[in-house]
């Protein structure tokens, strides 16, 4: 039997010690590999539960015990997570984690330590929760060249934005029942701002182009600037709105973002709904692809970060190769990257013509709304829509458009 | 170097070389591995094609040269696709192949073949084309008890009754157009009737499973049958019409069918359209996931068969795990399962007190056909619906409805 340590039993700890318990057959007749837990570390203890006779407070129990080949960090934060992951895998033993903030800004170091101590460094469950996609990129993309990663990595702010679209509600309102349910933190920011998302890409996109992204270069808006009358346009030009993290290769500069965007009712991305998460990749064989389940949640994260500790069971003593090099990739600026904007605008349909004028090619959006109007403007770059918006002067507020080839015929 | 022969210099064969050729640097860079086309075997020559100095025309050649340590099969069909898989297995070769023809009538043969010559038998392409889901299932959920998949997996259908839906056209009117377009084959019968996606929903419940499920098993119904009048019914439920490939395990029981399904508007699978497919999987812990991309093409296919050389180029001389078991899995008789059923009666509005009188509460549904009207039974097995439909008598056409939990709050 593979001993395991988890570290943190909380909701993603505990889901991992009931995957392991419940489906520990299953996981010997199909993987092949005899898993136990041995130790869950945790601040506190909890008598009267079974899982107290393998609580301990002391790391140093876990990290001694040669018996213990592949811990599992789910604390979440940076320290003590850094500490105990560095020196586990410094020990030869194998981690996986579902803590994207750690591997954001230490990943790039770990999976190098992992690699030099014959150990693996994995993190599935660190983004989209339970969707497999790292493993996919690294296992059955790796005959293409990614050039496009697009998702809806935020299950917060995908709840709260398809309750305000579906309920005509204000972000506050939503966010309020959301925080009640337990779907939002109680400091919302990392989510609502689009932290998380942009942590999110930064894994994705130097898995994908083989180099390290910064996320603190990812230029990031989060949604709380959205209101019930930008979704009535959206509704009006039959699209929806949606949080997107976005990064995309042409040639060898590479754009990200995360930013609200107005995507059709065709692109599947369109029906991702509620906590739901998914991650449309387009590779230069493949084409189009998306992977879509819960973003979060115990049992699907769990989920996640147990198919990571079954690989690392199965080549225990050797390092899963991972593609990710330490050097790091130079975003473009974002000002440079061109597309369509939709406008709101202060003033009367009849003052449409100015904003032909000065945005181009415009196309007028009518949603009823007095003493305004909307529209959409030609593709142009960012910065030609600063200066043209400026320009303009009668800005509401503006939304991207998501620009999608057709899919299929 | 590792060495590769093609069997079949088709669409997916030439896709094969092609991703070889044009990825070789960034597949050895991110995988490892250094690969090579030293055959392709045709009974064509391509007189000016840079590929006619591969070419032989006996597999012997291929079958005999040690350097050849991995075969790709895209040939298609039975003989002599298993002939020389069975014979490059018992050389120690390894073989990949989108054949699902052969992989469904000859998979647990081939699988024990290899394992017993320290090869490997791989087969991502033989289903939903360029989508991952095949190695998914076996490295990504293998922490969990699968109970369901559910896929669009045949786009020649998913094609016609896109075209069907988006302009009221008739099955043969868009079924040759399909044809004319090269997206039907001149004789349809496997892909309209079904039997294509049966194949592959075998293949892909064999694996979820643990147990062979033999296609021939398999209740299977196919698209001829549905007319405009069925679509105009299910514009006015705010559902769609899909060809679902389906399979669920209960205890241990396992149902299986292939069947058109009216499928609500907000379930992903809907939003599947053209030449798409998707393939929906439920988890014990994972909960709901879905694998979306191109189900069929030269490049999304050979991108997928692709995976499989790499795979199997960096386990050389070991065998790739499969958890699928030759003892054959009994399916349950499917008239015993339950859903709810949508029924087009003849007769007036006036009569739908005996349909419900019949059928049991029954939902109307109008979509102005004179003459007729439409109904939703409350949820009862095959056979029963099977014997109030006689009993009712005036059944013009039925389809089945799909029925899914609530995704996300």
């Amino acid at each position: 039997m593979i001993q395991i340590a988890v570290l943190g039993y909380g909701t993603v700890g505990s889901g991992v010690v009931k995957v392991m318990e419940s489906n520990h057959d299953s996981i010997r007749e199909k993987a092949g590999v005899d898993l136990g837990v041995k130790y869950v570390l945790d601040l506190r203890d909890f008598p009267g539960d079974p899982i107290q006779e393998k609580i301990v407070h002391d790391f140093e129990v876990i990290l001694q015990d040669p018996e213990v080949r592949i811990v599992v960090e789910t604390m979440g934060g940076l320290e003590p997570a850094f500490t105990f992951t560095k020196k586990a895998l410094e020990a030869g033993k194998s981690v996986c984690t579902s803590n994207k903030e750690l591997v954001a800004r230490h990943g790039t170091e770990l999976i190098q330590t992992a690699r030099e101590h014959g150990a693996s460094y994995m993190f599935e469950a660190s983004c989209g929760g339970g969707i497999p996609i790292i493993r996919p990129l690294r296992t059955c993309l790796c005959a293409d060249v990614i050039d496009e990663i697009t998702g809806i990595l935020n299950g917060t702010t995908n709840y709260i934005l398809t309750k305000m679209i579906e309920e005509g509600r204000e972000f506050s309102d939503v966010l309020k029942e959301a925080q009640q349910k337990g779907y939002a933190e109680r400091n919302p920011e990392a989510d609502v701002e689009g932290h998380d998302a942009c942590r999110k890409i930064a894994i994705l996109s130097s898995l994908a182009y083989g180099k390290r992204v910064d996320f603190t270069d990812i230029y990031t808006e989060g949604i709380t600037g959205i209101t019930p009358a930008d979704i009535q346009y959206a509704k009006a030009m039959g699209k929806t709105i949606k949080l997107l993290a976005f990064s995309r290769k042409e040639g060898e500069s590479v754009t990200a973002m995360v930013s609200p965007y107005l995507v059709d009712k065709e692109d599947p991305l369109a029906s991702v709904n509620g906590v739901f998460n998914a991650i449309f990749v387009h590779g230069n064989m493949l084409g189009d692809a998306m992977f879509y389940g819960q973003g979060a949640g115990k049992e699907a994260t769990a989920s996640a970060v147990a198919a990571d500790v079954i690989e690392e069971a199965q080549v225990l003593g050797r390092s899963v190769m991972s593609s990710w090099d330490p050097q790091k990739l130079a975003l473009t600026d974002v000002s440079g990257t061109a597309k369509r904007f939709f406008v709101r605008a202060r003033g009367e349909e009849a003052e449409f013509s100015r904003a032909q004028a000065v945005f181009g090619v415009a196309e007028m959006v009518r949603a009823g709304l007095p003493g305004e109007y909307g529209f959409v403007t030609e593709k142009m770059t960012e910065e030609a829509f600063q200066e043209k918006a400026g320009e303009f002067g009668a800005v509401i507020s503006r939304l991207r458009l998501r620009e999608k080839e057709a899919l299929g015929d």
